[in-house]
Order: C-alpha cells, then sequence, then structure tokens
C-alpha cells in the first residue's frame, strides 16, 4: 500500500513511522512492529506507530527514518509488514547457552548497526551477554564484526594508546600521558568517549581547553604533525554497534566483561592501532574489586589482542578513591594543566600518568625496559610535556586557554567538613559520582568536586574536605540536600586504643 | 511545570506523554524517560516522547495513560522526571545470578503490573529468568505476586482444574475433559488463554460456540449451577503481571520454564483452584523435548503447588504429532463436539480427553484408583457429556450451534497430498502451526488443518494427508505458496528392505 509523506519532528532512540490505524490494519501491522518502507530502490526497516492523529493514506516518519532513508516530505512510500530479522534466532541461541559462530556474531552486529531490532530483542542480546557471556573467539568475532560495520582509520606507521576502563572518578592521566608518550617520538592519535555515567571522560575535559570533534582526516593531519591528539571517538563513525549497544546497558546499569573487551578494541582497532595500553582501575567501588578479576580480565585482552594483532599490555592501578584530587571537566583539566607548568598538585595523577607513558615508551623501544620512567618524568619536569600539550590543543582547535588558572570554574560552591578529629579512612568513589552528576558534570563543565582530604589525611574539626562547584544555584543547592543522605567519607579518630570506640586501620595511599 | 492535557489516540504498550522539545528540556525530561505526572492527588508514572507537533505548554498523552489516571482533555496536569525503580537493582541482582528475596520479587512484579518499568529493563528480566532461572522458593513468591496484584476468586467448597502447559497443536482435550469432569459431580471453572503463537488456545475454540468473556461473578454462578465452565482467563484480571511479561517473551520467541510454572499456578490459584492436573506434552516439537524435562518440570510444579495449598498432579501425554485430527478453532470445536455425539472421530483426542478426566475424578474421590477411566468413558458414551456440554454453553451464552454440521468452516479448501505410496512416519507440529496461523487462524475461526493421514497411517499416491480452510482466498493462496517451502510431512516407502533405499521404523499411534 502507498502512503503521503509527512516528516515530523518526532525524537525516538529508533525510526519510526505512524499510521492511521485502519491503514495498519489493512496492511496487517500492529504497534511497535517492524516494518519495511520502500521508496524508489530504498528498503528500510522502521518501527510502526498507529494513531488517529494521522489521517488516511499518510505516513509520518521521523527526521531520523527520513534522514537515514533520504526519504522527504510530500513523497510516496510503500509499506510492508517486515520480516523478522534471522538474528533474533541467534539472540536465543545465545540464551540458551550455546556458543555463536562468526556468521551469526555478524548477523546480530549487522542487525543492531542497521537498527532492525527493538529494545526487547537488543536487551535480550545484551542480558544474555551479561548472563552467560562469550568467549575469547566469539569476542574477536564480536570485534571484527563492529569494525567492519563503521568507519576505519589507517596509518602508514605504528600507532600507540592508551585506554582505562573507568569506574573511578577524576581519571584525568591521560592529558598528562598523551603529550608525554608524544614527546618521546611515538604517535599517539588516542580517542576517547564522553562520560556516560561518570561525572567526566577524557573528551569531557579535554572539551574546556580545544575542539574534541575531530574526524578522521583531521586526526591523521594533527598525528602527522605534533605526534598526538586527545578528541571524542564519538565524532566519527568508529564501531557503531557501540553506541547502540551502550543505550541498552544503560538503564539496566550493566556493563558485561565481553562487551566491554569488544567495544574498547573494536574503537581501538577501527583506529589503526596496534600499540595499546589498557589501564584497569581496581576497588571496591569501581568495576573491578579484585586482584583476581583484574588479572583474568586483562589475560582476556591481551588474548584477545593476539587474535586482532593488536599488542596488549595491562595496567592494574589503584581505584580505591578518586585519582588526584579534581573531579569534573574544568577542575580536572585545571588539575592537570598545573601538573604540566610544574605547579604542586595531586602526587597520584602525576605518579599514574608517569608509569602509563613509562610503559607505552618501552613498549615502543624509546627506552629500555625499566627506564622509561625517568625519561617520562624528565619530559613532564622539562617541560616539554607542556609544550607538547599546547601543540596538541591547538592543532585541534584552542578554546584560548593557556594556563591553568584561566580555566572557569562554577561559580556557586560549597564545602563538606568534618564532624570531627580524626583520619580520613574512606572516600565513596560512587557518592563522589552522585554528587558531581548532580551538581551538573559533565554538561556544565564548571560543576565538580575538590578532594581537599584523602584517604591517610590528617583532618581537624570544621576543615573542609570536599569542596562542590556548579554552574547553577539550584543544582548547587540541591546537591547539598542530596550529600546529607549520602556516605561520602568516613573519618576515624586518632586515638587508636580508645576503648569503646570504633576504629580503622589508616591506610595511606600516595594522594 | 504545569501542562495542558490533551488525550490522542495514540496505541503503545506503555502510558505515554508526549511533550515540546523546549518544554522537555526545561524539565530535565529526555526521550522514553520515565516521569510522573501529577493531577489532583493521582500521581501515574508514564513514559516521554519529545516533538514539535505539541505546542509549549501542552502535554498530548495516549488514552492508555487517561484511562488508567481519569485524567480527561483540557485538564491541567504537572509533570516531573521520574525516579528510577528500586526493582531494576533486583532484575541486576538477578543477572548477576543471585537469588532474590520475597520483598525483591513482590518490588518487581509490582513495577511490571503498574507498568513502571520500559522494554529494556522488563526484557532484562525475562532474559536473566531465562539465563539465570529461579529456584522453587524464587517461584512460590513470583506466584503469591502475582495474584495479589489482580482479582481473585473465592469458592466456598473444593474446584479442580486442568492445564496443557501447551506446545502441541490441535489440543481440544478440554472440551470434552470438562463435561466428563462436571458430570461426575465436581467443579471445574476452568479458564484458559487465548493463542499467542499456537493456531488455537482452548479459549478460541470454545469461543466458536458460546461465549467466553466471563466475569468472576458470571463464573462463579455457572459452576454453581452446572458445575463447569470453559472460558477466556483474559476478560478477568487474573494475575495481570503475566500478559506483560508474555508481550516481552513473544518477540524473543523464548518461554522460560519458572515463568511458565508462576505463570499458570498464578492464574489457577487466583481462580480459586485447589485441585489442579498438569497436561505436559512430550516430543521434539513440543516445549519439552524428552523424558528427563518432562519430569523435572512435572516435580517443580507439584512442589510449588505444595507450597500454594495447590494439590498437583501432572501427565505427561504424547505430543509427537498433531492431537485428533483438527487444527483451528472451528474445526476443533466440530471435532470435539463429534466426539462427544458419539460420531467416530479421532481416537487420540478422545483416550487423552478420558484419561485426563479420570485423573481428575480419581483426585476428587468420585472414582476410586484405576476406576475414573471407566466412569469418564461411560460419561462421554452415554451423551452426558453432551448434555453438560450443551448446558455449558448456555449457561455462558450459546452462538447459536448445538451440532457439530453446524460449525461454519472456512469455504477456500485445498488439499496437500503424497508424492507416493507409503505410510507417514513424520508429521511436523511446527510446519502446522505456521501453516493454520498463515490460514487466519485464530483470528479467521473457519481457519484451520484437517489432518487426514497421521504416523503410521497408509497412504497413496496423490491421496490426501492435510485439507487447508481459509476463510480468505489470499490467505489460502499465500498458504499454498509457504507450504512448498516448508517440511511438512514424511513418506516412507514401504519395501521395508529394498537396497539402496532410505527406510525408517514406522511407528504407530493411536490417532
Amino acid at each position: 500500500m502507498d502512503f503521503k509523506v509527512k516528516v515530523v519532528n518526532f525524537e525516538h532512540p529508533k525510526r519510526i513511522a505512524i499510521l492511521n490505524k485502519n491503514d495498519a490494519i489493512n496492511i496487517g501491522v500492529g504497534t511497535e512492529q517492524r516494518i519495511t518502507v520502500g521508496h524508489n530502490s530504498i528498503n528500510i526497516t522502521a518501527f510502526a506507530y498507529l494513531s488517529d492523529i494521522v489521517g488516511n493514506g499518510e505516513i509520518w516518519i521521523n527526521q531520523r527514518l527520513s534522514n537515514d532513508s533520504g526519504i522527504e516530505i510530500g513523497e510516496n512510500v510503500s509499506v510492508f509488514s517486515a520480516p523478522q530479522p534471522q538474528s533474533i534466532e541467534y539472540i536465543k541461541k545465545k540464551m540458551y547457552g550455546n556458543k555463536l559462530t562468526k556468521e551469526e556474531i555478524d548477523a546480530i552486529v549487522n542487525d543492531i548497526v542497521m537498527e532492525n531490532l527493538n529494545d526487547i530483542e537488543l536487551s535480550g542480546y545484551v542480558s544474555s551477554i551479561q548472563t552467560i557471556g562469550l568467549d575469547n573467539e566469539e569476542i574477536t568475532n564480536m570485534v571484527n564484526a563492529m569494525v567492519n560495520t563503521g568507519e576505519t582509520i589507517k596509518f602508514d606507521h605504528d600507532v600507540y594508546d592508551v585506554h582505562s576502563i573507568g569506574g573511578i572518578p577524576g581519571n584525568k592521566y591521560a592529558l598528562l600521558t598523551v603529550p608525554i608518550v608524544a614527546s618521546s617520538g611515538l604517535k599517539i592519535p588516542k580517542t576517547s568517549s564522553r562520560a556516560i555515567s561518570s561525572p567526566a571522560g577524557t573528551a569531557d575535559v579535554m572539551e574546556v581547553l580545544a575542539r574534541v570533534d575531530l574526524k578522521a582526516n583531521e586526526i591523521k593531519r594533527i598525528v602527522e604533525e605534533v605526534g598526538g591528539t586527545l578528541t571524542w571517538g564519538g565524532a566519527m563513525n568508529l564501531a557503531p554497534a557501540d553506541d547502540k549497544i551502550i543505550r541498552i546497558e544503560h538503564p539496566l546499569g550493566i556493563d558485561p566483561f565481553p562487551q566491554v573487551i569488544a567495544s574498547v578494541l573494536a574503537k581501538k582497532k577501527a583506529t589503526g592501532i596496534n600499540y595499546l595500553l589498557i589501564d584497569i582501575p581496581m576497588g571496591s567501588e569501581t568495576k573491578v574489586q579484585d586482584e583476581e578479576m583484574a588479572r583474568d580480565l586483562a589475560g582476556r585482552f591481551i588474548e584477545i589482542g593476539n587474535r586482532l594483532k593488536i599488542h596488549v599490555e595491562c595496567a592494574i592501578t589503584y581505584g580505591g578513591q578518586p585519582l588526584g584530587r579534581a573531579v569534573g571537566p574544568a577542575l580536572e583539566a585545571m588539575e592537570a594543566m598545573k601538573a604540566l607548568e610544574g605547579t604542586p598538585t595531586s602526587n597520584s595523577m602525576i605518579v599514574k600518568a608517569i608509569e602509563l607513558a613509562s610503559m607505552i615508551i618501552e613498549m615502543g623501544g624509546v627506552a629500555e625496559f625499566n627506564r622509561g620512567k625517568d625519561l617520562a618524568r624528565h619530559i613532564l619536569t622539562s617541560g616539554k610535556a607542556r609544550e607538547k600539550f599546547l601543540e596538541i590543543i591547538n592543532a585541534q582547535g584552542s578554546k584560548g586557554i593557556e594556563k591553568s588558572d584561566e580555566i572557569p570554574l562554577g561559580e556557586y560552591q560549597h564545602d563538606l567538613t568534618s564532624t570531627m578529629d580524626g583520619y580520613i579512612s574512606y572516600i565513596s568513589n560512587r557518592s563522589i559520582v552522585l554528587l558531581a552528576r548532580s551538581l551538573g558534570a559533565p554538561q556544565d563543565k564548571g560543576a565538580g568536586i575538590w578532594v581537599y582530604k584523602k584517604i591517610g589525611d590528617k583532618v581537624e574539626r570544621n576543615e573542609t574536605v570536599l569542596k562542590l562547584y556548579a554552574e547553577k544555584k539550584d543544582k548547587l543547592e540541591n546537591t547539598v540536600r542530596l550529600s546529607r543522605k549520602l556516605r561520602i567519607f568516613d573519618v576515624e579518630g586518632m586515638v587508636l586504643e580508645s576503648i569503646g570506640k570504633k576504629t580503622k586501620k589508616v591506610i595511606r595511599d600516595e594522594s
């Protein structure tokens, strides 16, 4: 049956078409059922809704369907009930605990990218990856399928990268590591994500200082010119299945390891990376709770990397509290710049950035085994890393900020203080994340938290432990209210042997 | 923020509200996000869509949201971003392989019934029930939660029921079993479902002859008057979580056993049943493939029945081919009536109906152990069962059909014949289901299949094996085309020792 098109601005994660109910009955299509919309030689899958706001013989399509198909207002289209995609059988096969073949994985990824699956089916896939899992061969096939359905970048020399699997707030080390590595002479086109559930992804932090939405050709050019980039992977169409899977993982709050591995390696393979360092933060409130889990994950990354011809090394890092002292885009950018400028700042961030840089430098053979650290530290302290960082910023498109003290922070501020004398014995990553997001991060760049006292630090009664920053007054007020309901940090008394008082061993880390 | 309501006929499985994009941004609500719509003392959850077809300050709600909330056109409502339901955490807990507490299961079922969960979350639940499972205690809690969130019927005497877990086409035994049991003096208010993926549920078959959409008070009255009913459970609000779960299982094509058990027992407990016979058809193309699976399932039904104070017995029945010869509402009603009238017809249907009736009769103490079969057969052959069946039909509201030959069948017919002399060695349940649905069953009551030859029957070249019936010519034509692509039945040659010819042992059953 033929319909006259009207394009409506109806926001929906899928391509949708709204039909009059009588028309829909005539062509045998029900609510949310899959249809094939045909126009000239194009046939595209969409999902149907039925409403009497649409006239007989009319079809309202959303912008997304119009963009993906090129079908425009006033045109005539044919509409049919679409057959069920084959990949649903394969999702079911996985649910029943079976291993999937390369062809089956290709079909699933293709249907995900083509948006042929509804949310029920997509969630069935993601849930079964969580509960049943994928073995290393399946993950390898998944990576290849994800790479093959998107854009790729090719370099004619070795390229290096570092990627953190996340879960620790304030993880801005890359703003130091990338310029150190680039200064050493290696090529490091780092792409990263924006925050999904965290207060700031590396791309959100970098965006305070420079454009991050660079395309493949710009990245290639800048890498040749200055040796490194710090951009947002989402500006390209690298492994597009990934974002569509993340949309489903998010409401469920799950992040299945097989999908984490596939997602990271697919993005990296699509970017042409052949030497990759994976940072695995470990701690009770991160994605990886103990060393066994961390070693297992590292082993899988390395093995699958091998199959994909990517040399992978892994660093298991401390994730028991925020990295450094800044959480939130502007604060993190400021903290990183301070370190590059040589201003005394958070030791934990500098140590991690140098350690990771040295591993890459040694991977690339620029320094011998165990010598990378000296070289990396020298590049940082000599000011060369800062110089390189400014080159990168300028090449990407600077926002005009050249120094750490020029970065604007949220003007509404509030201090969370200690109610007693003692030592900080615990800081909750989870609460820090909740507070920072409630303050407006990552959308409000100036929103975030400065952690004045870290685990092991001495604190006095009424002394500031955390400072909250917000760009909007109501967000600060809401967050202050929220802070009263959360366990954010613990202070333990100094008198360790006082009777009847709960005490804990005080743990120090390099903060 | 306050909005002026317009009610639109927008078909959607959820309660939805469409807002102007700018308004949505102002209240911090995104596409498909959960919102709370408030009006006077009512606060109800719905899902938001964003569109510029809706004016600023306006909210378009679908009929469903209007019905559930009582909110009407022209009224003012407040809209807030709704918090995430707690039950999502419990779904995630199940995904991670943990056992759920009673309170957690209550929360999940409540959010399912209240429609607080989106499809991603619901599918996460259903998928994890498939992959991780529920133990008997969890299923018991699930049943109680499902019963407590819906309507219930209470009888002041024992009531009996029989339920088939399905998977075999033509399974119309209940039209014989129920009147036999009712004639024996036991009370049997059988409720059943309409077809979900089969060509005819018992309710679809019964609807050829009588009204089936009876309410609780009508069922109670008729059971007292005539001893039995054959109605559609969906006309009442019994265990409403069930239908909402089925909506999710359907696209995935899964039917997890824990959910099957919970669903059956919840509907039966809500109907007040305390003696229940479960029919478990077993065969390579049914839900239960082998005896181990069947015995395991039976054991769980009995154990959970015990916990719920329902005496459960199970019959594992032959499911290797359709039951009897008729598939599709009108044909099945005709076949059942023929047996009640004493006209020679399918033996397999009569044997099954009598066996199941005898088990219930013995459960109720009307006949001693091993004597129920004689009584059941006598009730059937004496014409008492037919009399009782007509009483039930009249009590429910007859459609005016009193004899099997008055039932209208689809006027478009086509014969599928054998291409060789031999014996039928295989009939595909799955293909029979596909063909019957393609012919129009269960919506078109007269559509269906008559199985002339069953496994073990002798067949000659060009002799009819199946007759297809349709109410619509194009459906018959499409189905004939479809039949050429399917493996529907196998005919094996008669010469068992011919060299170089593939032969198979011919299996006979009482067809």
